[in-house]
């Protein structure tokens, strides 16, 4: 039977002191639900003990009514010459009311000295006397322990003392940290089998990425003997970042046999680093490996005959087991079957070889090649289904719209937008202001829609992103615009591409509406009503 | 004594193969340049039996009076039932007049039957009349056995009869490729080591990065006997890439102890890194690994000021060996030390106690507190610092500025600005069109300042994003605009945030520009010039 290792996922801990990382409590709870689905064991949630914002999100985290993850909270050993019972620290992670504490002390002796400035002695007893409170007050106690590479290749004993008094006081895992990212795969090899030797807790590993070994680092551990592997999606984290898991989890699993997660859970791998990178505003880099959008894509000549004449030959697994697709040559087949897939899932009748069928596909595959990227939008995706099988009427279409921006000195700026619009055979007008252009073009054309869908006024823009596609040349860059929008009881993505910022920022608006008035007929508010809000038609 | 790991770098033949990165001759000529001078032993320069621009550039290598590096021309076996002196690929390599030729040829008997679908024999015969051609004509011969890791694993017998036929022919290397780099370091450790012990021939190995592996087995190939690594520079390739020699040669040297490159040499990496991903037009992480600008970036007040009492502890090499420098990020996490860390760098006498420091201290709070995030954004704390301590006048000043965008029906967004400054003390006006209102702005305001600031124009945004600060509360929210901004040696960030996304805009770019400014003074262009760029005084 194939060895269980425990994922350990630290994105919204040790993954927001990436450069450029910065994640909204509601950005934590989405990224949680889906660490959650992807089936990782341990969801690191953040310092208690450092920051309000993380208490806030632990006290929203029963919300998410988790099925598979355990939420566990951060924090050192208590401070030097005190008791744990008076360790704002300690106490934070008790108030937080999660099951697990991951508290992090001293292995180098070097560090003791220098940085907490205490002796051997105390640092010993810091550690021991913080996983019995915690273990004494019913958590499950994660102990990490900081530069223990460095530590042990400094002073061996005393870095192997600190875990043995962690042991001794009941601590459920030991994990040994790579802090500095700077040791190779054969240092952790060895290492790790010592400890393995001198403790009988089960051993974790946490890796840095400092030189491009933190992958490898994480799996020379495992086949010492680590059991449990802490990691980052798409491996954010400080300086280099943190070992990356979604290249972790299939080396373990499809490599090295190892179980990590469900083989269904590995199929979302890809939708789930895309997800992850979308909220914390970051580019998944195309060719990172496993989930990059170029990680299964073909270019040179000779291969690809070969290829399609085997795949298995040129691609080191089957892409599909992690969610990922193949793509030859610069086309960009967005997987026939998802759109089968998806279609079925609208109730549509949607045929392989029909001419619409075909049709759409080329479409999609264009749309890509443009930019646009239907992962983080499906309801995008969902509209241009049904419009190919001409089953979607026009809400509304577009007359003109103008938007000016003024300012003056150090006034501040002033931004209006101007729509006008055919709705239902009528032309609608009306202007609005707003606290920037896209803003003052989505009040406007909601106050036009607003009097034939009165339902609009639940519907609200929650997020709004936008991204230069091409950074090489500036003037002809194209910038990619996602929106999301709720009606509080759901929530749904589109997505716009152009050259103009506007006109992207436009498009996806637009389909924003679109969606949300799928299945809706046009109701024509009263006029008593338009005029209370301030609706004049034209 | 260390023993000595050849460096082949491949940055211009497989690093091409890449998605995004295309050369042109005059590109690749810089980039051999700058890769003779960081000492690497070889320099793969493409494919001349594949295409004609590979072959311009092998035309004119003699002009780049290179002083370390052999250059080496690439190409395949000859075909299967021709003889070699007949082979375009062979002769083309010859033609070239290069000192050293590479040739691949097939290890896996699958490949052999599926993708040149001939026999076994036939492709021992096709290895060995090719290499002992190329060797006939004196060159140097590097033989790449392609998929010999798969091979291997596949039929371990016939996977060495190919390496022993082209030992035979006299190969001066043979290279053992994981081409669809899927191996784990364990396996490249142990068939390397058997490859060691049936050949004696020297043997190096081409890693592909699709299990973010490709750095780990190339350090598992040389410390199980291999003495040539190939690979790329940022590990530029196909799918997710080749080996990355920026981070394989300073874990061989600083870690592992071998010889590749001089000290000094190493010192330029960082250096190198990015001058190829300027030239290749690709962004270099951040974090990337040894030469990213977050490599040795610190966060987290706790940190900090251990950092400052002994950088040893905190970083797992000094920068400076690599050309990179320590940086400390101000965050909302990070304490005074920080702040007092970056003044000194900037050369400025920061005193811990003054008033101006404790105000400075209390400004960058409440801009964090407000949104602002400096770790994204050195060059605006940098102003922050310098304004401070009154170093620091203002290149310009707004007096108004307009935005309009204009859309009708099906057309296109038109997007205009006009801006008007004082400059020199004298009123300038000036319109623009753009991509956005934002770049519409940037065009309007670069236009005005330009006729002062003539080193301006080197000057471009190389990123532009926004992030909405809290979703919650959408009409109220405040968004934070990044912008990153070059002038081709160097680049730099800034931030700006309001409730109104073009105000947040306009902050930031205000920012990159009095950044660029910083030191020079103002040069007014003369009028014929400024008509010449169509620039209008008002």
């Amino acid at each position: 039977m194939a060895t269980t290792v425990k994922i350990f996922d630290t994105t919204l801990r040790d993954g927001t002191q990436g450069e450029g990382i910065s994640l909204s409590v509601e950005d934590k709870m989405k990224i949680a639900r889906k660490l959650d689905s992807l089936g990782v064991h341990y969801i690191e949630g953040g310092w208690p003990g450092s920051n309000n914002k993380d208490i806030e999100f632990f006290n929203r985290v029963e919300e998410l009514e988790l099925k598979n993850a355990k939420v566990t909270a951060f924090g050192s050993t208590r401070r030097k010459d005190t008791l744990p019972e008076n360790d704002l620290n300690l106490n934070r992670i008790l108030e937080v009311g999660v099951p697990v504490a991951t508290i992090f002390g001293k292995s180098w002796d070097f560090h003791v000295h220098q940085a907490i400035q205490t002796t051997l002695e105390e640092n010993l007893a810091m550690i021991y006397d913080s996983v019995k409170y915690l273990k004494s007050n019913g958590l499950e106690v994660i102990y990490d322990a900081e530069h223990f590479f460095d530590g042990y290749k400094n002073n061996a004993e005393y870095a192997l003392q600190t875990i043995k008094k962690a042991e001794e006081a009941g601590a459920d895992w030991i994990v040994l940290c790579d802090t500095n990212g700077g040791s190779m795969p054969h240092e952790i090899s060895q290492i790790v089998t010592v400890v393995k030797q001198t403790i009988s807790t089960p051993i974790g590993i946490h890796a840095h990425n400092d030189c491009e070994l933190g992958v490898a680092n994480s799996l020379s551990a495992v086949m010492a003997g680590a059991t449990q592997v802490q990691g980052t999606i798409n491996g954010f984290g400080e300086r280099c970042g943190n070992a990356n898991l979604v290249s972790v989890i299939p080396n373990l699993q499809l490599k090295l046999g190892y179980e990590c997660i469900g083989a269904e859970q590995l199929a979302t791998l890809s939708t789930v680093a895309r997800y992850v990178s979308e909220i914390a505003n970051m580019h998944l880099p195309v060719n990172q490996p496993y989930v990059g959008s170029a990680a299964f894509a073909h270019k040179g000549g000779i291969h690809v005959s070969a290829i399609l004449r085997n795949s298995s030959t040129y691609e080191h697994i089957t892409p599909e087991l992690v969610g990922n697709k193949q793509r030859v040559l610069v086309s960009e087949l967005a997987g026939q079957s998802n759109l089968v897939f998806k279609a079925q899932e609208l109730g549509l009748d949607f045929d392989n070889d029909n001419q619409q069928t075909k049709k759409l596909i080329e479409q999609i595959k264009d749309m890509e090649h443009q930019g646009y990227q239907f992962e983080g939008a499906d309801a995008t995706l969902e509209l241009l289904i049904r419009d190919a099988y001409g089953k979607l009427e026009e809400a509304f279409t577009l007359e003109s719209l103008k938007i000016m921006v003024v300012k003056t000195a150090d006034q501040p700026v002033v931004t209006e937008a101007i729509v006008k619009l055919k709705v239902n055979g009528e032309t609608v007008y009306n202007a609005a202001e707003g606290n920037g252009p896209v803003n003052a073009l989505d009040n406007a054309l909601r106050k036009c829609l607003m009097q034939y869908y009165p339902s609009l006024q639940n519907v609200h823009l929650s997020d709004y992103k936008v991204r230069v596609l091409d950074e090489k040349d500036t003037t002809a860059a194209k910038v990619r615009v996602l929106v999301e929008s709720t009606d509080f009881s759901s929530s749904w993505s589109t997505v716009g591409v152009s050259g103009n910022v506007i006109e992207a920022s436009w498009d996806a608006l637009v389909d924003s509406f679109r969606y949300a008035l799928l299945g809706q007929s046009c109701t024509v508010v009263p006029d008593e009503h338009r005029e209370r809000v301030g609706l004049v038609n034209h």
